[in-house]
């Protein structure tokens, strides 16, 4: 058609939206073609409505980041997994939300594998498969016992843990220990290689870094570290390069005056510590979960207080929602692979790492971190734009997590389900990629975001909570 | 005058530049202002043409930023100043250009004071200063024998220094050891804080760091440090935070392995390292010294191999001049001071450290360092404007020293005098501060330039040697 032709027809008129602009049109005889739009959010505008006039909502939320802010993190002891929670003989903890054998994908079973064998419960991937398949072995969620884990997040009674203490509000959580990055446990390998570092792990490294944190006359401030990263390149997810160095200067004085140990092993666990970029992310987690956990059952509040992926399944918790788990399919990042690796080789999304994002850091303070992007994928003006981007989903700026390249502007903190909700716009989570196969071990890292099933469930809970509240 | 006034008389012409213009003017009966203005730079026009139009600059500039780049840095040892450079009795080095005892400032006489105590060649302060009158202790810049020293860069003969070389063009480069922060002797301090700091630096962090560097099988790679601090929010003059991390961890494990020492003075030197933030920046000053020392004496060269200044005087060095001095009087930083410190306190511009922003990083490399704001002064702004504009005066960009927030383009390197000349624009230089006054120590950190009359003189230097040549 030419333009003429387009001036001189009858108009074609396309309504989108509400329906009261194309019934009047139609009752003067215009031609009108509804389009299915609407502003890019979702939730029925029942549920939207009794979430945005709940009179709880506004000083329900300010206390969730009161919480979230407020809350410190200090590390007070490093114990075994059964002595820190009473972790019984025969139970492992996953990341995620709740998930049996059947339902685990590749690097979930691999370190379940892994696991069974590094405690002696089988003796070969048969016997351990045939456990695990057979019910033997219980498996709970990390986060039921104030625990994270990154990636498979497999922790076994045997296992040493990080354990922190919030000084403002009297939590404690736990992180087992970084293995570092390739044939990993968390990341679903098994093999010799693994077990080895495993049981050194168990021998050497829990065992001195216990003495070294019991000895120090100053714990170590977790939080203050993570404010540093930030002005350091650090996104405290997948670049924990100065938390680790900065970790290991912390720690090093009182792991070099601990007794009863070689010379050849406080040069290895300075060693392992040196070799692991990673180091610190056992660290930086917990500290999120002590300020999310401090956030926990406030009536009224749409603040997310748990993000949670076990390789099947994404979880999230609300403020508002106690302990219930809203879940929904997990996606397949998106971004760069490790040697030969491809995207066919990616497990879809696994870990409790994305606390770090749930704590307004991580793929939220990307812009902190532009570096990354060689890392997980993506340019340095997309970095600047996802952390610009957040802002729209949460409740606030955290001002101990100061972004220096934006002026210093505080980290986007707080994650609100409406307004999620309303702009559609889904968090923004970096992360490692384990490989489909169980045993593989990392494969890469890359960008990925939530199911939008979550936040439709967690809307609907919140509705459902401000309409009982009336 | 009203607006109609200015309408309604004859035209005022105002001319500024070249006279062709205002002498047709002037033929024509107007009335003309002559205005001495001419573009933003200096130097006179048969000097900048003959700079220009020498037919070596080119490919001999090219020669110089290929050397520059190429040039690497290993720490292969730690020798006390008497054997490393046969640095004789009653002889100390100092930053900049040559000066006597009578020109000194107040921070560098505070530092010769305390060599000689520390020496034991003087009892008191009374006795050194009038040996040091007298001309009883020679004075020699650091420069003059392949060493660079922060601040007054006061090296005496039992101090200890590194030992960097160059793998690629085979030249070494030393400095002493960084003390720290506050009343240290670089900075002109030198009470008995400073002395006893000093004999412990001596009598056990230097023998330690000799005998673990001379342990380690795979020297440290100090240009490798340099590349990663800036991915890591360092600018690598005044913030060395993430440089210093990892030169723990890369000597900490030779440290720990360590015969004949107490573990107390093992976890001695691992926290006097590990608390200091500045420690790497005595290891990343004889790096960018071996790169520039690769490209002394290239003739027709109009890139600059030195900038360093004494406390009095600023000096540069060109490639094609050799080991000719241009100097002029120094500047005094503006910044952020220090507790109750102000703007008279601070003592002019002092310190080899500008071996830094000469190698293309430090205040060149602001952009990577947003955090830097936060110590010298200046917004996140200013800081990105600052590296953009140095492209402008720079010959090259190092694609090893890229920087993440500018897509990792690479840092402005190789400053050009020809190019300082036409923009008139100066080279940026972030430091230190020293107290004015001798025994003060450091008062702040800021940003500065180098007088404009070094430049000129090194113009007129290059237009000498180019029609010599021609």
């Amino acid at each position: 058609m030419t333009l003429g032709g387009i001036l001189s027809g009858p108009p074609a008129i396309v309504a989108a939206g509400v329906s009261v602009f194309s019934d009047a049109l139609r009752a003067q005889g215009a031609e009108v073609h509804d389009v299915d739009w609407r502003p890019p959010g979702f939730g029925s505008a029942e549920d939207l409505a009794a979430v945005a006039l709940d009179p709880r909502r506004a000083a329900a939320n300010r206390t969730a980041v009161e919480r979230l802010m407020a809350a410190g993190s200090v590390l007070v002891d490093v114990r075994p997994a059964r002595d820190v929670i009473g972790l019984a003989d025969r139970t492992i903890l996953h990341a995620g939300p709740p998930i049996e054998w059947a339902d685990a994908s590749g690097p979930l079973r691999g370190g379940l594998i892994g696991a069974c064998l590094f405690e002696g419960w089988a003796d070969t991937v048969e016997e351990a498969e045939r456990m695990l398949a057979a019910g033997e072995i219980t498996l709970d969620p990390c986060h039921h016992h104030r625990t994270v884990g990154p990636m498979a997040g497999v922790t076994s009674p045997s296992m040493w843990m990080w354990c922190l203490e919030d000084p403002v509000h009297g939590g404690q959580a736990y992180c087992n220990l970084n293995e570092g990055l390739g044939k990993v446990l968390r990341m679903g390998a098994f093999n010799e290689e693994v077990q080895t570092r495993l049981r050194w792990m168990r021998d050497v490294l829990g065992p001195v870094l216990q003495q070294a944190v019991r000895s120090m006359s100053d714990p170590l401030d977790v939080k203050s570290v993570l404010a540093q990263m930030l002005q350091m390149g650090d996104e405290a997810h997948n670049r924990n390069r100065a938390g680790s160095l900065m970790s290991l200067r912390e720690l090093s004085p009182a792991i070099v005056a601990v007794e009863g140990w070689a010379a050849s092993d406080i040069a290895a666990v300075l060693k392992f510590i040196g070799g692991n970029e990673h180091f610190f992310l056992n660290l930086g987690m917990p500290t999120a979960k002590l300020a999310l956990d401090a956030c926990r059952g406030i009536p009224g509040s749409t603040m997310l207080t748990v993000m949670s992926r076990n390789g099947t399944e994404f979880g999230i918790q609300t403020a508002g929602t106690g302990d219930r788990w809203f879940t929904g399919p997990a996606n397949t990042p998106v971004g760069l692979f490790l040697g030969d690796y491809g995207p066919d080789d990616a497990n879809p999304d696994i870990g409790d790492s994305a606390i770090m994002e749930t704590y307004g850091i991580g793929g939220f303070a990307m812009a902190a971190a532009p570096a990354i992007v060689r890392f997980v994928g993506g340019t340095v003006p997309d970095a600047l734009a996802t952390t610009e981007r957040m802002y729209q989903l949460t409740l606030a700026e955290n001002p101990a997590m100061a972004i220096p390249i934006m002026g210093f502007r505080g980290s986007p903190t707080g994650i609100d389900v409406l307004k999620v909700a309303r702009t559609g716009w889904l968090p923004q989570i970096n992360t490692g990629m384990a490989g489909r196969v169980a045993g593989t071990g990392q494969v890469g890292a890359g960008l990925v975001q939530p199911p939008q099933q979550c936040f439709e469930q967690a809307l609907k809970a919140l509705a459902h909570e401000a309409r009982a509240a009336a």
